[in-house]
């Protein structure tokens, strides 16, 4: 039997089950998405992605498409195959038992209670393991799903849009259209990626967004709104607009039973979160969310939400789009917090920048400095 | 005669003379910073810059250093030679008269009155000329004369360095360091580079910079301070401070003889400009500048005079350095423009971004878009 051990064709091969599972993103929660092809004499017989709601997983997909062809086969695989019998029996049996001769994995499993477990299925049936191909990658597309697993919460990226000087919108709190179309097309598919979107009351007040994904095969992510004063009217488009996504009201608890009888009409669900000095303890409600299996948050704004989930810790990516330009008025970024020494501000580590459209992307993981740099 | 006319070659030299130019820079205004290298068989037999003050120019360090060598030698040159009479006779001629074979120019003198009467003069006497080596980075050196030439007044660049959402100081004032160490060293030789910086009050009240540039074989530039309503302390630094530079203060014309009195004690000169709409009219002074035969000047802020000039459109080049950092509070790092709509906004065009240090550089040349990106 021809079995490709070409470091070139595993990941050639590894690119394809990336490029199933980057598809299934957000689809899949609370399962990572996953990847699969099998292939044959170099050639794909079958292909799976983790379908949405996350059963059935990609391999028992892409195992039914190869068939009888999967015996002495190769299956590459984007993320350690499940190795516990829950409502199906693990996919690393489903491959011991298709034939398959040689499995690659892309990364394994961290979550502790599963690392290596699929893998050691694999070994003992005698099928021939590579993994670690394109790993980085790998764990970088479920990112959400083992942060959820390791910390109870989703991944949590906190997206801004701003000038070069730090600026949301003009003096008349014009905001349209600070970053490029392709910057807004990334949030797009960005939104298609994450369980739920996020704003403060303020931004649905200034801005009245839809908050839907609206590129070519999107699916809507639950829309999330935070307001411990009820400010948001009940007619606002996050409520109103068509969306086959609920939309999510999160207030303090004493204002819950008011807001359920404000926006007890709209098709909105009511959430009372606690508080911690006045204001809504957002690592409470992300919590709620990853008991909800939600891999995945993007927080969009405005600026006090985005000051509020840097100062509570939540935040585990910065995206700042930067527009080629300066405003030199008009509203911050970020507000709220409240440094007196440049050291002690939220310092972001691995800052990466990379030019969309006209515009910069700047990425990095927030850490809180205690020391001079 | 050997010559060189690989390409590869003459880029090398051509090197070799930007780099003695680049040595000069900000010490030959009102000329533009030159490099020359004298090449016989493969071989360098004279180097020359433009000299402090202007003169002598390149050319002539490098023939004298050359002295008989240069007969049937090539010479590099970063800039066109010149081609009038002056004190002394033209580096054009002086190439001729030295037997100069070859000569490599880096740029054109793109001042339409010299544009090309170098060349013609080379030429005229069978010299062989290639133009247009590493053209690009030859006119960039000089971008401070070239400008003034062009326009009457001094390239100007606008330094900012904040944090990423866009602040300059945390709530308390503090601003030490927003930038990382290698973009600090980056300011000082840009100090080194330029024929003077340019302050607010309000930074020379917040800081007390002493404006010096602090590196080895630094030249401290002309320190000067944009003082409307005199706030600055007649004991501020920029003025006590020893520097073989002057120092500037610029007010506005009803403000002259209060601040003669109040500085003239001190080793200031004080310069009354005018006002328009009660802000001091910064197009004037760089007029002013120009008139002085500088090329250069470096504008490091605050606030409110990054906001005049770019208002008043006298900002060349924005170059912002941005650290790794969320403030989330404090003070904006640009002020005072009245945008109500996005649009509108100055808008940089080709902006570019590069890693220093921790930092990520941003520059790009501001233009005021009045359309819609």
């Amino acid at each position: 039997m021809a079995r490709s051990r070409d470091p070139e064709t595993d990941r050639r091969f590894m690119g394809e089950a990336l490029e199933l599972a980057r598809s299934a993103l957000g689809l899949t929660s609370p399962n990572p998405a996953v990847g699969c092809v099998i292939v044959r004499r170099g050639r794909i017989v079958g292909r799976g992605a983790t379908a949405p709601g996350g059963r059935p997983h990609a391999e028992t997909v892409a195992l039914t498409e190869a068939g009888a062809q999967a015996r002495g086969a190769t299956a590459y695989v984007s993320f350690e195959p499940c190795a516990h019998f829950g409502q199906t029996p693990p996919c690393a049996l489903a491959l011991v038992e298709a034939g398959i001769a040689r499995a690659v994995v892309g990364c394994v499993d961290p979550f502790p209670k599963v690392r290596g477990r699929g893998i050691a299925i694999l070994k003992r049936a005698g099928i021939e393991v590579s993994s670690g191909v394109l790993e980085q990658e790998c764990r970088a597309l479920n990112e959400g799903f083992i942060t959820r697993v390791a910390t109870g919460r989703p991944f949590v990226i906190l997206k801004l849009a701003a000038t070069l000087d730090g600026r949301i919108a003009a003096a008349g709190g014009d905001s349209r259209w600070i970053s490029s179309p392709p910057s807004r097309e990334m949030v797009h598919r960005w939104r298609r990626e994450a369980d739920a979107v996020m704003v403060g009351a303020g931004t649905v007040l200034a801005d009245n967004p839809r908050l839907t994904c609206r590129i070519q095969g999107g699916r809507d992510p639950v829309r999330v709104i935070v307001d411990g004063q009820l400010r948001t009217p009940a007619g606002a488009r996050v409520f109103t607009e068509r969306s086959n996504a609920p939309a999510i009201l999160v207030t303090t608890r004493a204002n819950l039973e008011r807001a359920r009888i404000r926006y007890g009409s709209a098709p909105v669900e009511v959430l009372g979160a606690q508080t911690r000095s006045g204001e809504i303890a957002l690592d409470e409600v992300m919590q709620e969310f990853g008991r909800r299996g939600w891999c995945k948050v993007l927080i969009e704004g405005g600026a006090h939400l985005a000051g509020a989930a840097l100062r509570q810790r939540i935040v585990d990516r910065v995206a700042l789009f930067l527009a080629p330009r300066i405003l030199g008025c008009g509203l911050a970024a970020v507000e709220g917090l409240a440094f007196d020494r440049v050291r002690r501000s939220i310092r972001l580590a691995g800052l990466s920048a990379r030019p969309v459209g006209d515009d910069w992307l700047l990425e990095g993981r927030p850490v809180v400095g205690l020391k001079a740099r």
